[in-house]
């Protein structure tokens, strides 16, 4: 997938791509901002759990993607100029700077295939669709400059399955862990489930409640409202793929 | 305990103290170190993990201990100036500085409770002597400017006890979870249990197993080494209480 993105021959989303690999969402800033977003992350765990971070300049993700470059192995980015989306671009080169700190976020997209395992249905899983997400009315806890709102992701999910859904998927921290809210979307401030913020919307399966984890995305809502000199992240659902597994960040 | 220290009527070691509290190991640094410390967490998130961050200046810990002043509260402190240690003040007003950056990393005193729910006996709790701690020849993940080794904090387990010591502290992550290391202390370099670098020696029960958590004191290890120009930490065993219950940051 990091080498069909790097030559430009995949520009699309990654769920369900690369099987058991971790997958992680790309947040770039200025070296004047790296502690400060370091400690956002800190501060917000559930929608930033850290995977790793490259020091300024550095672009191979030597702990998770050796030999991935982090210009060019996204399938897409976002480019965020005081706040403002100026690009989206599926190469990093034209904007790269030797102040630049990169940090790579856990992402849900990791343990569908345990959501899938123990009967869950995703079917944006090996469709050109992605998951549904929806920045919310929580408030993620401030750090320096850098605030904003919790952003989730959606996957409906039947009633005598949310309990499982919970179990799974709370062994996996390092990729946003048990789900922050399940059923009441007003209660996150969500209007209409049929009109996400990021990804696809998808219809609701009979009886099914809609089941909310953090999401790495909440970044890019925080850049919008921070408004940083410049942000590059990845585009929602295109994501890094990373050498590390499933398995390897679950909880035994 | 936090009053007494702030008086200076007490100037000893907390484990045993303060019930279910979390205890909470102390690192200060100067602000232009804090991104490359709390990468160092971030890396070695068994010894170093992060309970709080203070922002520059900010002397109380308005999340883990609101109301204490980090600059009195903790009953001693150590000042390490070009990584010599140069101090053992019970107050830290005549080191304080505007630029400082206060980490709060969770100790294992945390989960002590929890071990003796489960039979297995500490002397050191409720004695005036604190546990045995040991720099090993493991390697930390350096970050930035800072590197070092391993410090480990030693109990004695019996052998048809030490899988339950496993089970409880691995739900305590917050406070260096499952142990690094059962038995066999050559293996990380350890030459002589009855000469731990920090602490007391405590003599080997019966058949007796050592088993090793990975500790707090490991950035005091680092400021050896690295020689930041100003690093203030607790005296070893001289932790601070907060107002965190043990069962805040267990896992379910």
């Amino acid at each position: 997938v990091r080498a069909a993105a790097r030559t430009g021959a995949y520009t699309g989303q990654t769920s369900g791509l690369a099987g058991s690999h971790l997958q992680a969402n790309v947040v770039i800033l200025p070296s004047e901002f790296a502690f400060e977003f370091l400690l956002f992350c800190q501060r917000n765990p559930k929608p930033c759990p850290v995977i790793e971070v490259l020091e300024p300049g550095v672009v191979e993700p030597l702990r998770s993607a050796p030999g991935a470059d982090i210009r060019t192995d996204v399938p897409r980015y976002r480019v965020f100029r005081d706040g403002v989306l100026v690009d989206e671009p599926t190469d990093l080169r034209a904007h790269w700077r030797e102040d630049l700190v990169t940090f790579l976020l856990g992402c849900s997209f990791t343990f569908e295939r345990a959501l899938l395992r123990v009967g869950i249905p995703l079917p944006h899983v090996g469709s050109d669709r992605t998951v549904a997400m929806y920045r919310t009315s929580l408030r993620c806890a401030p750090a320096g400059r850098l605030r904003g709102p919790l952003v989730v992701s959606m996957r409906w999910v039947a009633p005598g399955l949310v309990a499982r859904a919970v179990e799974v998927t709370s062994r996996y921290e390092a990729v946003h862990g048990a789900p922050v809210h399940v059923g009441g979307p007003a209660a996150l401030g969500i209007a209409d489930l049929g009109r996400p913020d990021y990804g696809d919307a998808w219809e609701q399966p009979d009886g099914a409640l809609p089941v909310f984890w953090a999401c790495g995305v909440t970044p890019q809502a925080a850049a919008v409202e921070s408004r940083p000199p410049l942000m590059i992240t990845h585009a929602p659902g295109h994501m890094l793929v990373t050498d590390l597994l499933d398995l390897d960040v679950a909880r035994p």
